[in-house]
């Protein structure tokens, strides 16, 4: 069995690592546009902010290693034709113009193709973002331009106020430079929190120096040769470094060139990780999934979602069933001291799809009141009117990610909150509270619900 | 409506509480034989090894502060005597010489009667347990005690190998105690571990200087008139402090002598709270409970067990309907920089019970490899041959309670391994790995079963 796996991401690695499990004897061979593979995209902000201290820290492993493995990575190169009814592709180096000069073009047949091309960062299509000090996110290189731009730079404007967008807003402000994230929308982290929940992390952001500008999106970016000012809805703001982070489009040409069906989100794949295409696979960014509150077609970005895609993806390729299932798109961020986590339906994401939602609240402690360095921690839970719980949002400054995959498991299984106020949750006094703060968000809600 | 309650720990108090949150005609009356209320047992151990203050710090609340809630709280009394054909008890002051002398004999009657008269420390049948410098912890006046004979103390003996006497170790040792903590049995921790995560705990503990002797029981202790010697199965260790952490025995007799059946495990209920006897009902250390997983009559002498079983009471007292269910006593401890969690079955409890069980292991990181600060964590799953989620121990310097709630949520919900793989964990490098630890253990059971 020979598999060729195009793009070297979360997803195209996981399914090459997990056929490698599974089988020891298939021929594996991954083809990619880049020239590191398997690092952290998410680190890239530590790194520039020097929470973490080089960008080679993030680099789990080398091209080596998988080629130790019997995977094979070729690096630098671009697979620009798919001949799917002849089941094989056609690669190039990316430095295209050398290669098409020297008549480059090798093949590469394959029983089974994995399209994991991932997404490529959305550039507004305005003025000034082919400035110099004008960057994108996205690439351990789009990093390292960024870390080495930032040590002269004196101001900042952070387009979009996603998590990947303030972490880098409070990393840059923790290199002493003046900083500005702006956002189109009213809110910030507005695909994750409610208003209410989000204006409490503004807040904190705003209390380390962070400028945040809401309602204004991006008019263009002016200067001379490099980036000197910004405006966003009419306001100009002065900035000799921009960041663009204003998300991710999933990167559907070669599925679509090869035939694959296309969906509103992404390459359309069925619960098998299957594209329409037979023998041919799709995971990660570039692939449009389902959510499991609304049904609608969404997009998940997510690494973790990328490994369990591939993980799918390569049970399948080797003849195991496994199925992908519809997301709830759990997130975490840490900004700062603070960590901020979301699952499932946000209250305005079921008052825009008609959905009757129930809230529940807790403001409470991590640990109990009287242990030393307890901290506060703010709970909001969305449920349907007869309490089953459809969303979660917690901020808090430890113990987050936890309590969310909690609560993304209760989604899961449908649990109510009656349920939650039934459930057992573990009590130190180093740890914990007596009465968890997702029973009192709970009951809570119950109340409303009884009332 | 006028509700007596026996006992002012966490079940009386939560019933008291809730009564009165759904309704605030009801006349509510605890008597209880200590004289400060509302405080955390489970810190103790913290306030003598001085990580928490002082002793006031622990206390909630006082009877003043229940009194303004038209709870009134009848503190140092005891109650001799449930007239339960009658419906009223008789209580006199706790200093029962004065009491009987002075006659004093008061009557409460009651409309619903809660025995929360928690349990007894239990002292072993030995010689010496009666000397000077010889403790039992289980109130805050123990507390005191022990913290106040700690100060001239220079080498402690603590009897029991349970989490208590785990913390209570760890915190006379950073008083500059020579401590020894000894145990009866084969390894630490006998009741939420097994012992190839026990031994993790030990090495802990001796790495910071804690002597653990196993496989020996308490002889006696002896001493010319205060302690001096403690001889554990046969092995004589000095001592001028030991403190008896050899459990807690329901106290069951109060509700004997009203009439209420008495299991094996302490005062018979059923999953509305109530006891054999109409109108009394019974919460907390004083009542057995049944294993979620074995289905045997058990205890569960927890604070938050008390809590939620406290709750289940008030709200059929006050008509509204509510049931406690089996348990699966997760439980969470914090011994120096070590959280040590468990939840469900055991092997060892799966062997005696002649359960067959898989076992699914990982040994990884809190955080992702590269951040700074990220933390070894060891989890050991215990699963049916299905793949079913029985059991869960998780050792680590951070974030274990937290994941034990989530494997807790998955135990009660019946939740396989193949559905933990699938699951969504949220991540971002500060705060988690991408492939979560508990995915990992799961995998490792699937892979056996799949073997």
């Amino acid at each position: 069995m020979k598999v060729v796996i195009i793009g070297s991401g979360a997803g195209g690695l996981t399914v090459a690592s997990h056929i490698r499990k599974f089988s020891k004897k298939a021929e594996i061979i991954v083809v990619t546009l880049e020239n590191q593979v398997a690092y952290s995209q998410c680190a890239i902000p530590y790194v520039i902010g020097g929470e973490i201290e080089s960008f080679e820290e993030i680099v789990m492993h080398t091209p080596e290693y998988y080629g130790e493995r019997g995977i094979k990575i070729i690096t630098d190169s671009e697979v620009f034709e798919v001949v799917s009814s002849e089941n094989y592709v056609r690669y190039r180096p990316k430095d295209t113009q050398t290669s098409i000069k020297n008549g480059f073009n090798e093949i590469l047949s394959y029983d089974y193709l994995v399209i994991a091309t991932g997404g490529s960062p959305f550039i507004p299509p305005v003025e000034g973002t082919n400035l110099n000090g004008v960057f994108k996110v996205r690439t351990i290189e789009d990093g390292e331009k960024i870390k080495s731009w930032a040590e002269k730079s004196k101001k900042a404007v952070v387009v979009g106020a996603g998590a990947i967008g303030l972490e880098l807003g409070y990393g840059l402000k923790q290199l002493s430079i003046d900083v500005t994230v702006t956002e189109m929308l009213s809110q910030i982290l507005p695909r994750s929190l409610d208003p209410d929940m989000a204006i409490k992390v503004q807040a904190y952001l705003e209390s380390v120096g962070v400028n945040i500008i809401l309602e204004r999106a991006l008019d263009n970016i002016s200067g001379d040769e490099k980036a000197e000012t910004v405006v966003v809805g009419n306001k100009r703001v002065d900035a000799d470094l921009v960041i663009l982070s204003t998300g991710i489009r999933p990167s559907v040409e070669l599925a679509k060139q090869a035939g694959c069906a296309i969906g509103s989100m992404g390459v359309t794949v069925n619960e098998r990780m299957e594209t329409s295409v037979t023998n041919i696979y799709a995971v990660g960014d570039c692939v449009e999934v389902y959510d499991g509150i609304t049904g609608q077609k969404t997009v998940s970005p997510f690494g973790t979602t990328a490994v369990r895609q591939g993980k799918v993806a390569a049970k399948n390729i080797i003849g195991r069933n496994a199925i992908f299932r519809p997301v709830f798109n759990s997130v975490v961020s840490k900004i700062g001291e603070l960590e901020i986590g979301a699952v499932g339906l946000t209250e305005i994401s079921a008052n825009l799809n008609g959905i009757e939602v129930i809230i529940g609240r807790s403001r409470a402690l991590t640990k109990a009141r009287y242990y030393p360095g307890c901290k506060p921690i703010d709970i909001k839970l969305v449920c349907n009117p007869r309490g089953k719980i459809l969303g979660c949002q917690i901020i808090a400054k430890e113990t987050v990610a936890e309590r969310v995959d909690t609560m993304a498991l209760a989604i899961a299984k449908g649990v109510k909150c009656d349920e939650i106020t039934e459930m057992e949750f573990s009590y130190a006094p180093p740890v914990s509270m007596v009465v968890d703060p997702i029973v009192l968000a709970a009951e809570d809600a119950l109340d409303k619900i009884n009332s």
